[in-house]
């Protein structure tokens, strides 16, 4: 079958290196010549927001899918039109794409999301009370295209277009849950995995999965998970990104129409990573079993700052030697401060065990240039 | 680094599939221009038995290894003189390829094998008691260039040419360990698989790991893996296959200087799999580790007697239904009868829940042709 991937990351690349257990040809766009996914795919350079390209892309392929979801939904719609499958269905990219739309989505079918006010332009009052949050309705991204406004003061730095303004939610902990619907309707649900982060060594972005829940707050996350499922009228592979709060209610922050960074540890740590749902989502085949095997973590390798270039990953070998450790790089020749170059997976018998791998694991490795 | 693979099979193809978590360039060569390996790799189609085209392809670059060991190893020994790191070197290479030299190697470093006779010709007077087994010295493969001489009529139906006369062992079970050995010395050794047949049903080629053995056994084993690691003046990944005869005895049947089909298991079933440490050995990179999580079979997707031509894969949605069972396709578009099209590798909590999973497994699915 000729698949056919918006975006080339990596997150497209572990897909195509997942589903290469099978007989498929991928495809992939992507405007950069050198991403993750050109030399393990049939590759055209473009632009994945343009209408054209998306489409000219798009019409020989017996389905086509995101590995992004800011692209380019008009042509995903008319490529629906024209008979070609599109997962998930541009409706519902078009939806989560606009924080907006995701908000009045999660509003309809009575999904607990925090507290909104929409405000269209910079003449509207906001009527929310302080602190809350700011995130633009189109363009965000891995925490870009989000703000906290705290005081009066911040009020000067409000951007000036079409938001959705939220309560700020006082977390106790980041959850998120990857959730796969198929064509026939089969559903499956990722055990839940928690962001720890860890302000006095200052670590941040560990996933560890499975997480301890008590029963009153596993009801809540199935009631939205099984809520969401209804309610999106597609088959897909969704990330939804949950709040636990501090008086012990759930709030969906935001979702993912798409792989998602907080399921990686799946890779290792499940019977079936979400890059073999993914496949299994796009070909309408069974979906796999998701049951965590072990405890299961992740750490994300991002470029040290002050460094910009040819990428050495300083302490591989010693990571390397470590067992039950899992080096997952993205293909990237070129770091810069921040940006996302690999993760590692760790599996323990303990959440002790995997915090500490994963403490451990973090101070020997550094994404440095030459 | 730019690796290059001689062959550009299955074995070539999941090698490349794991070692996409890491940054390196592969480039492959086969006669076949449809090869495994030939989308996902920068693909040269040629002859890797041919002098001057293995060394093309191999002087450019930073490491050259084999899929499959009936290659040109005149051109590896150049390509090593000329400064290319060839692993398995050329010399281990060229021993293993010719079964005189391979038993010649075993005899050297008292590794026990079945008792031999070297035939260089048809007037050689064969001195072996019959039922005996005839190896041809080379171009053997798959069960290929192997025969068993049972009676005095037989006799007409020997090869004419140079051989290995090899007593033939009262087998109990077909045995397999993979070793591992990288540049620095290190060596880490899989967990012994055991090929199971059940002539009852008919059902052939499941292996199966762990295997139980007494300690008698283990301790033999660990001697031949143990002196052939030794007498292995190379990095590279082995696998030995053994033979336990009815008296307790460990023999070697054959060794491969590769990746091999009994080691297939190890994708889901192990802490690290085979591809993931030949990858390490490639790079001399600190062995992983191979522990086995739990007991893991696997049994090979081979083309249908009387199918030919663009291959299906009947019942695989039965299969993908199943728990903790994992299909492997190669990427092959047309069947053939015997040809292997993929594997699966299922894992259990016992032997014999995993051997009633397999049994079913194989039942459910037929390569058959369009």
């Amino acid at each position: 079958m000729k698949i056919g991937i918006l975006g080339g990351g990596q997150l497209g690349r572990m897909l195509i290196q997942s589903a290469l257990k099978y007989d498929d040809q991928f495809y992939t766009l992507d405007p950069a010549s050198d991403a993750p996914c050109s030399s393990i795919s049939h590759f055209t350079q473009g632009n994945f927001n343009d209408y054209d390209t998306v489409l000219n892309f798009g019409k020989d392929k017996d389905v086509v899918t995101i590995e992004i979801e800011h692209v380019n939904a008009d042509a995903l719609a008319e490529l629906e039109k024209q008979g070609v499958k599109v997962v998930p269905n541009a409706a519902i990219i078009k939806t989560i794409q606009q924080k907006i739309l995701q908000k009045e989505f999660y509003k309809t079918y009575d999904i607990p999301s925090p507290e909104f006010q929409v405000v269209w332009d910079s003449e509207e009052k906001i009527m929310m009370p302080l602190p809350f949050v700011q995130k633009m309705n189109t363009g965000g991204y891995d925490g870009k295209g989000v703000q906290v406004i705290k005081t009066e003061d911040d009020y000067q730095h409000l951007w000036k277009e079409a938001s959705v303004i939220e309560n700020l939610v006082d977390i106790d902990k980041e959850l998120s849950v990857i959730v796969a619907r198929n064509e026939n309707g089969e559903t499956k649900i990722f055990p839940v995995t928690e962001m720890v982060a860890d302000p006095k060594l200052n670590l941040l972005d560990f996933n560890i999965c499975p997480v301890f829940l008590s029963d009153d707050i596993r009801n809540q996350i199935d009631s939205i998970t099984e809520k969401f499922l209804n309610a999106v009228n597609s088959p897909g592979l969704f990330a939804i990104e949950l709040f636990l709060d501090k008086q012990g209610k759930v709030w969906v922050n935001e979702t993912a129409p798409r792989l998602h960074n907080s399921g990686h540890q799946s890779q290792e740590g499940n019977a079936n990573s979400q890059f073999e749902q993914m496949y299994r989502v796009v070909k309408n085949l069974p979906l796999a079993d998701t049951d965590a095997f072990t405890y299961s973590g992740m750490l994300n390798l991002v470029g040290a700052e002050g460094h910009a270039g040819k990428v050495i990953y300083e302490g591989m070998d010693d990571v390397l030697k470590l067992p039950k450790t899992y080096i997952h790089l993205y293909g990237k020749t070129e770091t810069k401060p921040g940006r996302k170059m690999g993760h590692i997976n760790v599996l323990a018998d303990s959440r002790e065990e995997l915090m500490e791998k994963l403490i451990k694991v973090k101070s020997m490795i550094k994404v440095i240039a030459e």
